[in-house]
């Protein structure tokens, strides 16, 4: 039985997940979609109804010496959020389910509660179940989202189409400078007693990474322009990986120009601080929770007038491949970067 | 912040869940019922949508010292469905999100997957997502589970009333003395090199804490007889602190007869061999997923026709409380020993 071993880490998620799921065929009428989008897609009655699950784990996607638990909370619950609006739904009902280990008390949850409270407050949705545990070691959230859709409003991640318009929302790379900057700080602390850090000039990328918000917004802006996109995906583990999924999902290639690439200036100081490369951090930094989205070239006026939404590439022909095209006129294979759980050496 | 402080085994597993919940308003037409069942009930077109959520931890729920990885993925599943029936629906799609150290294989996880495909495949569920992380310490798995039912024909644990008779699928206490002898026989391997535990003539209390089956055939039965339950719940923690839920739930209470429960002759040699308490270990057992549900007194001859189903007591006025009758016409009172994952010390 413990011949052949294949470590996890040579496949990364996406292969490991293919690999684990490959043979479960479907079996249901009312199962639509099942793996391989930002949520399942299920028919029940005339609602296409959307499934999307979240499992967040201390010391691998949240440290607690610097996240304070209500925001933890709040976060855990946009992330699935995010990935109901990347399928152009509306989220409707979480189940929240938790491992906590006995360095927590019933405060210290209240604390984490109060952000998942928030979240689904401002998002209008339910709390509908869970399960909560003891754990042996930290502490597990484990969150699933339900939504709701109209079936002939729903957008996969297959639909782009050669010349269609690549747009994305809001700007990148700030959440993933946010943590780089909170990681430092921690780092420094970590030597001074009653060190206090100093995120003056610095607010808005420790929010984009601290308290990141659901594109609400922009999927209701498209529907009040009467703009349905072709292929929709949230950026979660950064731009470069997400144009992958939509380019391999819909079978066609893209160019996305850098210098369209929207970018805060907030985030573009912090690299320069950190000597870091800034466009590598907008293409790979993820965590953005903005949606990246194709629309037929037709859309181009109505897309242009919008606020908040900046066009950054187009849709090609498959055999062109996936490119980013550099200031100079250079084009740069785009390829995934995005964090990954199960990698055992960064790489940026 | 860290005044007055409330460790979380003074409240409970419920009572931790009412605490953090119970500011949580239902905002949504499609939630029908929330927290508080054995799934939430949605309401998605003209169908009833069910879920339920697990959450196992390694060194909480499972050890694999003892637990083979294709029965622990039947299980987890298993467990879901099992919460789906006792809504009197049916289990049509599950997520699955683990989380995994760096001692498991791709190996170890298809194992894993094996038993869950089983399940889906015995039980007609479709896997439709999950998420796959690296995790620090063990193995992690959760699971949420959605079901199917026509409004109609969805039960909870709120209809019981007075004169209904309480019934249980199955037999009881099998599960937690399979328990016991996994884990003796574990303890004596410890030692020895090339032990082989002797498990001949055991087989069925080892099935019934490894592999157990989720009640359907009851649910069909049932709906074949045109008896819809009152209530229904499964009995994972234990049939007191099941029956407390329907009393509480109901509004009422319940005589439950000590010589009615169903026991295995097997689950009654090993409390023998184990020098426990059989009745004891039947009403705080748990993890049974047999289904403990009433039906009105009219159902009696239906019901006593019934295989697989024992009628065990009845229920009654508020006021009497949930009480066991013993062999001699005495009186005890129910109270909840069910496993507690917070519980700081046994208490059997």
């Amino acid at each position: 039985m413990e011949d052949s071993q294949t470590e996890i880490s040579s496949l990364g998620e996406f292969g490991l997940i293919d690999r684990l799921t490959k043979e479960f065929p479907l079996k249901n009428e009312s199962t639509k979609k099942g793996v391989g989008d930002d949520a399942a897609i299920l028919r029940y009655g005339d609602k296409d109804v959307l499934v999307t699950t979240d499992l967040l784990l201390e010391g691998i996607h949240f440290d607690l010496r610097y996240v304070p638990l209500k925001h933890l909370g709040y976060k855990a619950a946009i992330v699935n959020f995010s990935d109901v609006y990347a399928m152009n739904g509306t989220p409707r009902q979480i189940t929240v389910s938790l491992g906590v280990s006995s360095r927590f008390t019933v405060e210290h949850l209240e604390q984490l509660y109060s952000g998942i409270r928030l979240a689904c407050e401002l998002y209008g949705v339910d709390l509908v179940g869970g399960d909560t545990s003891a754990s042996v070691t930290g502490l597990v959230i484990s969150i699933t989202c339900l939504g709701e859709g109209r079936p002939e409003d729903v957008v996969t991640r297959t639909g782009a189409k050669p010349t269609d318009i690549i747009c994305v929302s809001g700007d990148l790379g700030a959440a993933f400078m946010g943590l780089q900057l909170l990681e430092r700080e921690n780092a420094v602390a970590a030597g001074q007693k009653d060190f206090q850090p100093d995120f003056a000039g610095k607010e808005y990328i420790l929010e984009r990474q601290l308290k990141p918000e659901a594109r609400r917004d922009i999927v209701e802006a498209l529907r009040k322009e009467g703009i349905k996109p072709t292929s929709m995906i949230d950026v979660s583990d950064g731009l470069s990986s997400e144009l992958l999924h939509i380019c391999k999902d819909s079978g066609v290639g893209c160019r996305v120009y850098e210098d369209r690439i929207p970018i805060d200036y907030q985030t573009a100081l912090m690299a320069e601080e950190f000597n870091m490369n800034l466009v590598t951090a907008a293409m790979n930094g993820g965590e953005d929770y903005e949606l990246l989205f194709t629309v037929p070239i037709t859309d181009n006026e109505k897309i242009e007038k919008m606020k908040g939404v900046t066009m950054i590439g187009y849709v090609t022909e498959p055999q062109l491949g996936a490119a980013l095209v550099t200031r100079d006129g250079g084009e740069i294979p785009i390829k995934a970067q995005g964090w990954n759980a199960f990698r055992e050496d960064s790489q940026n």
